[in-house]
């Protein structure tokens, strides 16, 4: 870590203070093959919008201004869609191993709003050697909100 | 705001003295037509990957655990693919209007390191209406470590 930087404990504790929901990190169990599912559910509250904004450097009004967001045929904010992509990403690496994304592709069907809870529904559609391809649904109170697919290789 | 929960301002003091970078978020000037070019780029420091995996969930050891990650053929600790997709999100969302994502694919072709500055440089390709197709290469220190595409609607 470079000077004045702080790593992932000090940052925990201000994101749980903040009103983040900490996820335990774990590895599945047994072994992955086409037709096994991968389930992980993450509330995405306003702490996350602001991490996800400053990390990436989005200030996107429409995730940040109510009053401006309202003006919009969404009538509020939205949560960044590249967020609930990256949900994807804590489902997969929970495959056994050592995870790596190779690539992704999504499309972004219906707004998530802050305070929702998205839940990541994937299935594996084929496996090569040690590259997966997994296709992915995310949903919210059931409602699809955005699919696609990645595919990683496990070391 | 929910009980408890905290809002931009305050996580972006945090952000700032913890080591993060601070982007301004301007609006392009000018209308974009198919071969505007848009560029963008920020530095990817510890502070950020907690930060992105936070607020994912994604805690994978390679991005965490330097004595884990040291084993990989990576060497050492790589930031989250999708903490580098994500300032694509950044970079579209200086189109002026208010910029709503739609698609994306990525292909990740090599790793970023903490501490690096990713470029992101995208091309118009197409616009059809309000609707963008943006094609879009990151790279750092002039190396592609990511490419691929995003679809956007500008209201």
């Amino acid at each position: 870590m470079g000077g004045g930087e702080v790593g992932l404990k000090e940052v925990s504790s201000f994101y749980s203070e903040a009103g983040g929901e900490l996820k335990e990190f774990k590895k599945l169990d047994g072994e992955l093959t086409p037709g096994s599912r991968i389930t992980y559910e993450k509330r995405l509250t306003e702490v996350d919008v602001a991490f996800f904004g400053l990390a990436s450097g989005d200030l996107n009004p429409l995730h940040f201004d109510e009053e401006a967001a309202s003006r919009t045929r969404f009538g509020g904010r939205v949560v960044h869609g590249m967020l609930t992509a990256s949900l994807v990403s804590a489902a997969v690496a929970r495959i056994p191993g050592t995870v790596v994304l190779l690539e992704e592709g999504f499309k972004y069907l219906a707004p998530v709003r802050v305070g929702d809870t998205v839940r990541v529904e994937g299935v594996i559609s084929e496996k090569e050697k040690n590259r997966y391809r997994i296709e992915v649904k995310c949903s919210v109170g059931g409602k699809v909100v955005a699919e696609g697919y990645v595919r990683v290789l496990v070391w």
